[in-house]
């Protein structure tokens, strides 16, 4: 069931910024001063509420302001004064004291945000709808279906919940991969145990997606705590509880971005198993992950082994054909560089049975392992970006 | 007018790989041995021919026999004696002294290749056709279209004839974009400034290409020049003008292949103008070009600047938004960060009527500029890379 940890509060507002009757933009706001972190695109055109959001790393965090149908990237110094004036206005709205807000926005690049039109919806929020489940809808874009998760578990008999939120379904890349994403939760963790944590399950979550290759301007990843389950994360076995389930948290929402993935029809678990070093596993997942030719044959049910095989090759990582093996769902195709027959039939028929495939790569022999999540390119990928328009 | 150097002689073989009734084997004939280059994919998974071709660098070299239908790639030591067998056959029949044959494949990856049958078809070679064209249309795989082109200049006042073909229309990726190439010419050239010609052409022609970004196994460009013009290439303005027509060859084959792009409406030229560095040139050109975002908003005819500001921003390139500018077509739009206003219905008419687009991409001030090829990513693409079964 999906529920707001302690002290927490989500909204769906409607400020008309592409179209008229959509809840378009979500808040969240926090009854007292959230500890903040953050996780950005590693664009070098970044998008001027990531510049906002950036800045305030340092500061409490007690409102966040989100809107879907405009990135406000690209948008030069104007931009970032719109995304500041938003912010400032939700401070106002709040009387925000010893805490600051942040304001995030996703959707067409270069256009000029309506920051006018947002402060409305802000000013008028006792107006709108406080819901989970409203607030996930309200910052979708071309998501199909919203995506959202609570965790609720025990520690010293006291609940503690973690919630989270994500929206995303193109321009996803595994370097921070999520596009938006809300982690909330009402316990009480350290400022730098907090930062440490979301950065080490980032690296095993949303930066191991894609969905096609493409890294966009806006991708952030906020994690607050405010504190008022008032359970403190102190012991290594709490801590270990807590990041189990914030793990369990961003693993279903960043499997949920790839399941959406554009137009895609099948979740595609890439796993490189026992690789030597991390940077390599990496390469060979990330460069099997976005292949063309591997995502249109699984898109077509083809179990041609050989793009992977392809695509392992000129991942960057050091590779000995003659050493590389391949699992196709559950059976060995090619073994240390030679193929095995398999009956291709078979194969299809599974392909085309399964929303959700497994393959493993296996480079050499070393104690390495990593997995990676992507999705098949369909034609309605190719419809769903040609027709949406700037 | 296609035609062949003096001394070479191009067949169109059938040898019935995977279809009956069809010209499947291309054979390259030198009456005498020739100076031989090459470059090849840098996939650490490379195809038996690719390693034939490879270790005979360092010999002269008087017969090439081609394949389509088979890459003869990722299939272990025997892949090896296949491509050695074929090479040995070709010896033999064409009883070839101080000088070898190669052997080349392309097709699906990972199965066994039919040896027997094309070595039985080179061993009937004089039943076959002997023309430039037939030969350019036997190596094709899923090209639309044969890709061939002569060159003939007066040096001393005599004719040179440089003469080129390729194949390849998919798996094309920057880094040796070719699938397969053979320039042929009868000037004479010593071996060393032969390759050194070979690697500097092909930087700005096959490596600055892009379909699909997923490189080839069998990516192999062969240059051989038999010298039976009687010209020998010597001053500087003699190698100049050689090298202007070869690149000119090599151009107008690399610019066919994006041209034939599978499922490709447009040729898009990428201009990376005034940077510091040809390394951040060509991380921005290599993104942009192979950006999905960017390639489905051209099938759309969609002036989408935002995606390439975004794919130039994650290229890995040093670059600073608010420096940053973008010509679509001949209109700035987008100068130093912020966006300026254009007709987008306008544009978009102009998109509809191009067959042929120019994007030029300015990150700073700087000297150096550099060219791509790529193509927009339509429907067409994702139908024939999923029915095209292994």
């Amino acid at each position: 069931m999906l529920k707001n940890p302690i002290g927490f509060k989500t909204y769906a507002l409607e400020a008309g910024i592409k179209y008229q009757n959509k809840k378009d933009v979500g808040m969240i706001y926090s009854e007292t001063p959230c500890v903040y972190a953050g996780v950005f695109t590693s664009n070098k055109v970044f998008a001027a509420p990531v510049k906002l959001c950036r800045e305030r790393l340092k500061d409490k965090i007690q409102t966040v302001v989100v809107n879907s149908g405009n990135a406000n990237a690209c948008t030069g110094e104007e931009g970032y004064q719109d995304a500041l004036n938003i912010a400032l206005a939700a401070e106002k709205t709040f009387e925000l004291k010893n805490a600051k807000a942040l304001s995030l926005s996703t959707g067409v690049i270069g256009v000029r945000l309506p920051a006018d039109k947002i402060i409305l919806s802000i000013q008028k929020y006792q107006k709108s709808v406080e819901s989970p489940e409203e607030f996930s809808k309200a910052i979708m874009t071309t998501d199909s279906f919203p995506k959202a998760i609570s965790k609720t578990f025990k520690i010293n008999g006291k609940d503690i919940t973690i919630t989270g939120f994500a929206k995303g379904a193109g321009m996803i890349s595994p370097n921070m991969a999520t596009m938006l994403a809300f982690i909330i939760t009402d316990a009480f963790i350290d400022a730098k145990i907090q930062k440490k944590i979301l950065h080490e399950l980032t690296e095993n979550t949303f930066n191991a997606i894609t969905v096609d290759g493409d890294m966009s301007t806006n991708d952030s990843l906020i994690f607050l705590s405010n504190g008022m389950s008032g359970v403190k994360i102190n012991k290594k076995e709490e801590l270990d509880l807590f990041k189990q389930n914030a793990f369990e948290v961003m693993e279903f929402l960043s499997k949920e971005i790839v399941r959406d993935g554009e137009g895609a029809t099948k979740l595609i678990e890439i796993r490189v198993e026992n690789v030597k070093n991390k940077e390599d596993a990496k390469k060979i997942g990330n460069a099997v992950s976005n292949s063309l030719l591997v995502k249109t044959a699984f898109f077509g049910n083809d179990p041609n082994w050989g793009r992977i095989a392809a695509a392992a090759g000129y991942s960057g990582a050091k590779i000995d054909q003659d050493k590389l093996s391949i699992y196709f769902i559950d059976q060995l195709i090619f073994q240390n560089g030679k193929p095995l027959p398999f009956d291709k039939k078979e194969m299809t028929e599974k392909l085309k049975n399964s929303k959700e495939v497994l393959i493993k790569i296996i480079p050499e022999t070393g104690s390495f392992s990593k997995r990676f999540f992507t999705c098949d390119l369909s034609y309605d990928y190719v419809k769903i970006n040609a027709e949406y328009t700037t």
